[in-house]
């Protein structure tokens, strides 16, 4: 038996299909959606279309861009000589936020998981190797901080040192306005070796 | 500063503009559409056209449909004597679930909320009363167990009791699977006031 006509059952499973969108919220934005005027539909179906048709990766750096190479690996004024490594383009927009950051992006697109059948070759890390000359003075690797992350940190660090570039990792410890209380043991402890005279 | 191409931000503010979406979830949900095949992108689009454009409330009892009088209002074995009044059309679907009720339906589209401005004629009660006739037995009235949907009851049967029909209201009581504990004190005055002999 069939509660709702064809049309909207089929938009409720297109919602449904999205990251942490279940069926009772994918009902829920299809009756939104059904309320909305007729050109605001027909405006987010249109985004949704060019956003997927325009975008492709940086042949550079791997970032999302509209244009090749994208606006930070095409900026006279961004220092070539520093490679921060992400592991996704939402990293790179998360430190470019902080406004303190002036090099460059290496965006791996993954991250090394023996455990999800993920090896060095399913992410961009021959195009990191490639990006590395006499002018790369540093690679920051700041892939998330947990097991899959810092493997492929490690395993960035192996592979680049021998080349004779400078391979850094960003710092762990307590979060600013964190509590010690709330931290686990091996944040504690890390933030215990970082440790700055001040 | 743009962090992100045009026609991605662009798809990440419509996603923002949906009830429940953030900014943190509309650019999870982009990024991962960006991900997607492009067919898959593209049938989603249809699938929000396609909705918007086919969908039109059942002339009769105000249901979605695509068809009209709807599939529950042209069905020759449903019982028209009896009406349920619900809020929104999700309701019907929650009511048509339980695979209990034979009636027919009237969705009011809201309710009755002089906070929020909302009179008896910014909902669908002229509809309803037009439909009251020698044949209608029984209203029924589903609206929300809250301070507005109780409002609307009470407003319904003001108004259709003088018509000679009979209204009634769905009951109030302790959820099945519920806990005497931590159920508030008017759904437990509710529930003893509702007792039935067993």
């Amino acid at each position: 038996m069939e509660f709702y006509p064809v049309a909207i059952e089929k938009l409720m499973e297109e919602f449904a299909k999205l990251p942490g969108i279940g069926n009772k919220t994918a009902q829920r934005l299809t009756l939104y959606v059904l309320n909305l005027p007729k050109d605001e539909v027909d405006e987010f179906a249109s985004a949704l279309v060019r956003a997927r048709g325009t975008i492709k990766y940086c042949s550079v750096c791997g970032n999302f861009t509209d244009k090749d190479p994208c606006a930070i690996c095409s900026n006279p004024n961004r220092d070539k000589s520093t490679i921060c490594v992400v592991e996704e383009p939402k990293d790179v927009i998360a430190i470019e936020k902080v406004r303190e950051y002036n090099g460059t992006y290496h965006v791996l697109h993954g991250t090394i998981s023996p455990m999800a059948g993920r090896g060095p070759d399913d992410i961009k890390l021959r195009e990191l190797v490639s990006r590395i000359n006499g002018n790369v003075k540093e690679v920051i690797v700041a892939t998330n901080p947990n097991v899959e992350g810092e493997a492929t940190a490690m395993y960035i660090s192996k592979i680049l040192k021998p080349l004779g570039t400078k391979v850094t990792r960003i710092a762990h410890g307590i979060p600013v306005g964190g509590d010690l209380e709330y931290a686990d043991e091996v944040t504690l402890s890390k933030a215990l070796e970082g440790r700055k005279e001040i």
